[in-house]
């Protein structure tokens, strides 16, 4: 068991999963469940001690790297922003270094665009599309990390173009619990037909200001019974996601890469679908292979 | 001082506004810190006598009439919505009843209509209109009452044609309060540079989706320092109501009547402004006229 040869953690605000990665850059083991940042903080060391001493002590000391939000400045240590166009290479030129108890530990820095003079960085996702390009060999493509904030980035030759943020999740969120469209909501059970509709009612939108009307229909479509409140959440949720889809996939020419959860990738997936676009999933571990081709560039394994 | 010919009450949902008005509709009296209906629920009776007591008790018992959501299902009494088109002779039609202790009391309908399939509801905003209309001698226009629920509303000849409801404030409240956008804010001094850089930007975006993406760059220009912390709360208020007011007034031909407090209405005369649409202010009390107009035609007074 003495082939381990690198640990990567990919460490963010409400999470972190670690990987034990061996000498072809497989993953020998993982631990999903560590905590996040917010969690972590002021205590980072011991708590990735707690969550890679017992590897270390069966393995010995590997080199370790991290990534996301742990090199942001309310992580461990500030990973200055790497800018955009950005291939591994110049993310190996940006890490940062940390040094505890015996290990030496490296920081990958997140990158930062500008798109019509509005700046836009991201922590972490670049280590994700990193390694679902080595994992599947491809070197271009729309890359769509979903979440609390969407990141749709354009990669050509392996080197990540610009990128693109859409708060979609966070505001989904806060309209649900802090506005008067969560009032008549009832129950999470999926209901496939009313995201259906909130898609293509998004897609078709004409303007942004369009979207602030329509999104009353939340509660208008429950108070003249036109949806079920059992249908409301997900209408909603389906028109922030075609709003976005419809924008941020405008101009995509071949299958869209989703790199997500499985419940949430498929939620894009069927949106991607509803909007005449194909997509493909890249592989849950697809963040360690980015670990292994970093640290590989830079040396540490 | 047996002038006194209407009480007329603007009950909504979290404040109330009560009139003593005279022979030729003048105000004689005005009690503007009532309390909403979230507050006086269960208990409308006594707070209505403790708000028009001490008038009754001088002038006599005028008829009483109320509007707003007082009249929705949370309120006193539900009267069911006018559908538009709809002028104050449909409004009359419409009317409901209450009684309580020695007053008749009557209960001015909210408005329906739908646009593009979406149904649409206001209860209030229609008597202020119609009061509007009745202090300044036109039929038409374009009417726009802010606030946490943009109303904006077409009138040919004296006629509701229909209207629309844009959340802005209550997503701005929540985007603040309750997203990562509030984070890096500071104060809330007005920035009028960075409330016309927002509205600008909103209203140059090209689809709903644009919209997701760019209220990020609240949080952007912030971290790279292109816009102070003290600007960040007005620049994302302008990128809302940019988007409001170039969707809403896009083919407003003449000056839009705002229905507001001077403040909020300030803000939207600025906006319209910025974006080459003239505007102009109703007469505060013009709810009032609204009372006097509806209970004159249907013979209260």
């Amino acid at each position: 068991m003495s082939d381990a040869k690198l640990i990567g953690l990919d460490w963010g605000t409400t999470s972190c999963r670690a990987y034990l990665i061996g000498a072809d850059g497989g993953v020998l083991d993982r631990q999903l469940d560590g905590p996040g940042i917010l969690k972590a903080e002021g205590h980072f060391g011991p708590w990735l001690d707690s969550m890679i001493g017992s590897w270390i002590a069966t393995h010995g000391a590997a080199p370790v790297i991290l990534s996301g939000m742990i090199g942001s400045r309310q992580g461990w240590k500030e990973a200055p922003y790497a800018t955009c166009p950005a291939g591994a290479g110049d993310i190996v030129t940006a890490l940062a270094r940390i040094e505890w108890a015996e290990l030496t530990i490296a920081l990958v820095p997140g990158l930062s665009t500008e798109n019509d003079a509005m700046p836009d960085v991201m922590r972490g996702e670049e280590t994700q599309i990193f390694g679902a390009l080595a994992l599947s060999g491809e070197s271009d493509g729309l890359f769509l990390l979903p979440g609390t904030h969407s990141k749709w980035a354009e990669v050509r030759g392996n080197r990540i173009l610009s990128f693109r943020t859409f708060m979609t999740g966070e505001v989904f969120g806060a309209l649900k619990e802090h506005t008067i469209l969560g009032r008549l909501m009832r129950g999470d059970a999926p209901d496939a037909d009313a995201f259906a509709r909130g898609i293509h009612e998004g897609a078709a939108l004409g303007s942004p200001g369009a979207l602030l009307n329509r999104m009353f229909a939340t509660r208008t479509y429950g108070l003249v019974d036109r949806l079920a409140g059992t249908a409301l959440a997900d209408y909603l949720s389906g028109l922030l996601i075609g709003a976005e889809v419809a924008e941020a996939a405008r101009h995509a020419k071949s299958a869209v890469t989703i790199i997500a959860s499985p419940v949430l990738a498929q939620r894009y997936s069927d949106a991607l679908r509803l909007l005449g676009h194909a997509s493909t999933l890249a592989p849950e571990d697809c963040v360690a292979a980015g670990h292994w081709r970093i640290a590989r560039a830079a040396g540490l394994c």
